[in-house]
């Protein structure tokens, strides 16, 4: 078996695309006049800055009225989670103890900052969230506000938001959804989906690490004040490179996105065939085995130490996580694993456009290696 | 006169040196990982961002772990004004009227939320600080937090930082500098300068926009969290293309300085003598003229309409600005001439490595055109 290298954190950030780096290097090269500035180079930075909110726009079919740029989905969720506590004191927060560890911050800073009950709704074995617990707490707290995110980034389960949006119609509930890992990777219109704001990370779809999305439908307070960029949303001179590099990368996701999606859920069907051919003693964690997200597995080898499987992976040339990156540098079990009870640690596997099934097969007999070693 | 793009607001932003582009290019082309991960992917760009805060703390004679990466120098103030105030509770927040007005925000902001009184110290007529104001100040508030900056970064005066870090000392009063004007710009060695807390901006030294640069001597909590980047100073998946590339750019600046110092320098008195040539009319403001910033020179002519006098320039191709960059959006004047009490609008020309002779003989002749037409 020849050593090869083979990403398979797909989840944890993407290769550039080549439309984003050709972006990239044109921003990089050609505008450097602040985009604040009125004069002709600033102009010229601040065109490619609205081109770019108006392509992602049109991509998402939502205003660029309702778009802001942020340093990543993690300033996004504290502007968007802080704001609206402060804007509009709602009765609770919401949310679930799957979130993001960035979300679970946000929430309970704001919880304790403004003095607002912070509620965790419950979910199942699988990582679902229990709908019925869910209206029982929109009810007891009308006019709350709803954090939860569109798909779990560790364990792939995806948020029926359709139904939940509805229900916080229903009780006057303002929606802050978690788009990180489905914003690129699905057709999203946002306009038509019923949540009041969402956010997105462009490192997640094959644009630049630092460029975040925050949509908002209702006007907020910015959390980094001292300029008027952004409309206000967000001061400080805006990071062109990333910005004009998102826009393209989001635009070449979405046009291949029927092609992406059936090659990379090949992919993963193909890797939990070949997983289960090797070992009837895989578990697959939470609901990525069926119908959650098509570009993620999660999985633990009953009895084995996860630890040295990703370690001997590793030095394979493998990369594969244990848990979300953000958390990673850690040793501590996963809080989404814990909160499902689950006490063993487990391998994610994420595929992207790149991935290969010979990728898979080199994964396959690595692990097979291992499993018949000790 | 042919016409030709002549840029004049260096002090706004910089074009990248190809040192920065070629690094920048590097990242966004091999380095994909995300560094929080601890496979090889990730190690590759974390090893990345530990070299290039190495090299930074090198060129500005600090240690590494006094350094921290944030999305610009908004951000960095933000974070450290409002870090400091809820982790040291000052007696006093002491400021000028003539700070950025990131600074003005993040102060008033922080006297609110954390009920702290807000002082201004008083400033001559030229925009100096007050000395014996300001000890008077530090005198009645011990163990203030005092936020000023190095240099303005409109009228380009720049503080007697060693003397002012001595009277903080004396009345325990924690420093925050905003360097961003001068650090890249003059050799500043942090651990030896008498300041807890500093700030500076990649974009103002040929490195990329929306890269900052926060240096703390004390440790305080981060405003962004959900992660463990930048030893839990600031979560969020970091901007390794602007983080390498301010590296370079640093770097680049740092070994050219003494040429750079020379020849801006050089360009800043023929500008002013080639002024004075052409006009008695000319009034240079704040601190510019004589000791201050070596790029700018901020000044207005008397009896004409400013603001049509810079956009007459645009059209001529020249771009030079009314205020700082991050105000220029509104139409009001300058706070910080406010402060000094002039009526009259200026124009703030900047000057930076790529300025030749060509270009101010091409600024001079065309506001000698302007000022002879009416």
């Amino acid at each position: 078996m020849t050593k090869r290298d083979v990403y398979l954190d797909y989840v944890a950030s993407t290769p550039l695309c080549q439309e984003c780096i050709d972006a990239m290097y044109y921003a990089m090269t050609s505008l450097y006049g602040n985009p604040s500035s009125t004069h002709h180079f600033g102009r010229k930075s601040n065109v490619i800055i609205e081109q770019s909110r108006r392509m992602i726009a049109d991509l998402l079919y939502c205003s660029p009225k309702n778009l802001a740029f942020t340093s990543g989905a993690t300033e996004a969720i504290h502007l968007g989670i802080k704001s609206i506590c402060m804007a509009y004191k709602p009765t609770a927060i919401i949310t679930s103890k799957l979130e993001h560890i960035a979300t679970l911050k946000a929430v309970e800073e704001s919880a304790m900052l403004f003095s607002i009950p912070l509620v965790y709704t419950q979910h199942n074995e699988k990582g679902d969230i229990d709908l019925s617990d869910l209206d029982k707490n929109l009810q007891q707290y009308p006019s709350s506000l709803l954090c939860l995110m569109h798909a779990n980034n560790e364990i792939g389960n995806l948020l029926p938001v359709q139904e939940v949006g509805e229900m916080c119609k229903k009780y006057h509930t303002l929606f802050f959804c978690d788009m990180v890992q489905t914003i690129g990777k699905y057709d999203i219109a946002l306009s038509e989906m019923p949540v009041d704001f969402a956010v997105a990370s462009a490192h997640k779809f094959y644009g630049p690490k630092a460029t975040g999305l925050f949509y908002y439908t209702h006007k907020i307070e910015s959390l980094l004040s001292g300029g008027s960029q952004e409309r206000n949303m967000r001061a400080g001179t805006e990071n062109i490179y990333g910005i004009y590099g998102t826009a393209k990368a989001l635009q070449k996701n979405m046009d291949n996105l029927k092609e992406i999606q059936t090659s990379v859920s090949n992919i993963k069907s193909y890797c939990i065939e070949q997983l289960m051919r090797i070992s009837n003693d895989i578990v697959f964690v939470g609901g990525c085995e069926e119908g959650g997200l098509y570009n993620l597995l999660n999985f633990y080898i009953r009895d084995k130490n996860t630890d040295t499987i990703r370690m001997q992976l590793d030095i394979a040339g493998i990369a594969v996580s244990s848990s979300s990156a953000c958390s990673s540098g850690s040793e501590q079990q996963s809080h989404v694993l814990s909160a499902l009870g689950i006490k063993s640690k487990s391998l994610r596997v994420s595929f992207g456009i790149q991935t290969t099934k010979e990728d898979i097969d080199y994964l396959i007999q690595t692990l097979s290696t291992l499993r018949n070693r000790d």
